[in-house]
């Protein structure tokens, strides 16, 4: 691969190693030191910093076998539940720490019920039989010669901010909120494999089923199959990451996440839902009256500020940028409001991407802290006029027993340290 | 992080443990198999791949150490350029291989001068400066604190496609056209730390300089750095990727890759062009009577077939969905076009997302193969009126001289027996 004169090109390689050999042994005007931050990622190089980055010759292309990693100074990862069992368990996504609105593959978060399955692409077929007219087996390279569509969708887990029911255990946005992430999901329309099975009259609703050990499966109405399902194949320009389902995966835009199937083989369609473990035992929302609500699968609106938030410290009075996400799962934010008082006055935040459907928004607010006590809030409105709700609003008509479907108004309180943390106003 | 009876999870954990082994050993109902395809990224862990994954435990959460990796199976990787020096070369994107718009961050082309640099943000600044009524030093922190602006772009180096001015020399669409990439980047207009510095009134160009080894520097006409240019930190959700110029690079929406300077440290404010080495010596245009153009900035509507592309082979006559990519510097893809028949008539070609200023845009077009040597071509059309030239069209007004901004529609010849070639047709 190097014709050109690779003698003369070994020596004056020789020549650059020997420049950064000098420069962190500390006698060139390189400098290199330790930077304190750098601790990089699990299993990642470690690069020496030098003083002046011009005056050292950089790493070369490819040195990574061409598919490139973090800098070692971007540390942040998934946080692990405090669960008994690591394959029936979750992870947290970073919020406070993604930049824009996509969430990084590898920061995506986890919800396992029996681990993270290994399947071979080669041999993984999608069978689609019930109530249609000729049932179909799928095979991956199928579906890829199909028309695709290309959207970004978020995906929450509708157990997401649980931890909120009765009292402010989250002590950061990750542990309230980050069971949240958005990606440019890839794959084909429901609707174009139910043209070409042939839906029968009756068909209701669909059972989708999943290749992991616990065999998730989920009952999903055929209106919101046949609106915007998609079997997705493509996230963030690759493949899906295997924590989301590869080499298939059911995206339900809005629909909680559990519904969601990763690892998908199979879709049933039936006249009636299957009533199946995970949506009559598990994935159910029980009211103050003992009685539990089954099918809540559109998620609410509901916001969250990122920065600040709770375990972060600001440093002095002065101007900020608060920043936060918003997300529903009936169509559009609309609007996306800041309180200062506890919710008696809200103001209009400044939503920074132009809002797409079933997608999260960043919005940001200029605020001066005059370093007094303060509690910060946001609000999502939705395009069909709903109002994110505060606890008080919540609670009276939900309970306290419930576990998903938690989107009250976050409350994070600056103290006059400075110190953020989780309240309940 | 294990309260809950950690003893007795041991136990549960060896007996997956040991369903595993027995699978494994195909003694079990979930009998494993080497997977021929499996050889996973440099260093990734090769799991074993059960004969049916709903009769092993999947691993467990944060395996990964927290930062998720792709699945063994996808083993795509960026090719390097075939030359002396790995410091001053690049990488291609495995356009054919990625899925969506957005190129993986670990799949980004790459093209450095004097390698990558190891930058801490920490000690990292932007000097902004010359024509300016109060210079400015800006902490990435500060940076951070200012409205953001999130937009997805492409970057295509203006050498790419370089091996076709005289012969068809590249043998696969990662070698044509691999040096071009699409990402979602964050960061604050120019325009906004104008304001903070104010400009004065003879202020007509702007000096980029990065703080690589090469002290990589372009001059750019203050009207698009006013217009559109954005100081980046965030690359799809993350910070930027060393290779892109962690931890500040200054994006041009639509501009030669060259001049949307990486590891962005100082920008000068000027009355006239910098006349630097890379926009006197390298990055012009040599046209047929020996001058050279100087400053072709923004890169014209160009569009590439990648499935099927070289070194492909279609295993038999039959339905296949057409596949690519269309681009365009100067605001949006209006149209695609495919021809079957060497140019003599143009049908449309689906786009398969909505179309964004400076984005490439997917395209498809159903295809039935006879069985017969044919020609497959795309051209793009942009939002100006702008149509794609032939070969022919092109070589006459540039000659064969030139490096850089080659745009003719490329071609692709299926032979009898299904091998894929590139012509010039």
């Amino acid at each position: 691969m190097r014709p050109n004169a690779p003698g003369d090109w070994d020596r004056r390689k020789l020549l650059f190693a020997g420049a950064a050999a000098t420069a962190a042994s500390g006698l060139g005007a390189g400098r290199a030191y330790a930077a304190a931050n750098a601790k990089g990622p699990p299993g990642s190089v470690l690069y020496d910093v030098p003083e002046d980055s011009t005056k050292v010759m950089g790493r070369g292309v490819h040195e990574d076998g061409g598919y490139g990693t973090r800098s070692q100074f971007e540390t942040e990862v998934r946080v692990k539940a405090d669960n008994p069992s690591d394959v029936t368990s979750w992870t947290f996504t970073p919020l406070a720490s993604t930049i824009g609105n996509l969430t990084p593959s590898g920061l995506h978060f986890e919800r396992h019920h029996g681990g993270i399955p290994v399947i071979d692409p080669a041999r993984h077929e999608l069978f689609l039989h019930g109530l249609v007219d000729v049932p179909k087996k799928f095979a991956l390279a199928d579906l890829k010669s199909l028309p695709s569509i290309t959207r970004k969708y978020f995906i929450e887990c509708s157990g997401n901010t649980l931890s909120e029911w009765s009292k402010p255990k989250g002590t950061s946005v990750q542990f309230t909120h980050g069971l949240l992430s958005t990606s440019e999901w890839t794959g084909v329309p429901f609707a174009t494999l139910a043209r070409a099975v042939g839906l029968k009259e009756t068909s209701a609703w669909v059972l989708a089923e999943g290749g992991d050990a616990a065999v998730m499966t989920r009952s999903i109405p055929i209106e919101k199959m046949l609106s915007d399902a998609l079997i997705v194949y493509g996230q963030n320009g690759e493949a899906l990451r295997p924590e989301q389902g590869y080499p298939l995966r059911l995206v339900l835009p809005g629909y909680e996440g559990n519904t969601q199937i990763k690892w998908l083989r199979r879709l049933q369609v039936s006249d009636r839902p299957f009533m199946t473990r995970e949506e009559t035992s598990a994935y159910t929302d029980l009211m103050k009256d003992g009685r539990a609500k089954l099918y809540t699968l559109a998620m609410d609106a509901k916001s969250v500020i990122t920065f600040p938030s709770g375990e972060m410290m600001l440093p002095k009075p002065g101007h900020y940028m608060i920043q936060g996400f918003a997300w529903t799962g009936r169509g559009r934010v609309q609007a996306v409001d800041i309180s200062l008082d506890k919710g008696k006055t809200w103001l209009p935040a400044r939503i920074d991407n132009v809002p797409e459907p079933m997608c999260t928004v960043r919005f940001s607010f200029p605020w001066h802290w005059d370093g007094g006590p303060v509690v910060l809030q946001s609000r999502c409105i939705d395009e069909t006029g709903y109002v994110q709700p505060t606890r008080d609003q919540l609670i009276p008509l939900r309970g306290e027993n419930a576990i998903y479907h938690y989107n009250a108004i976050q409350s994070w309180a600056i103290a006059a340290d400075g110190s953020v943390k989780n309240v309940h106003v």
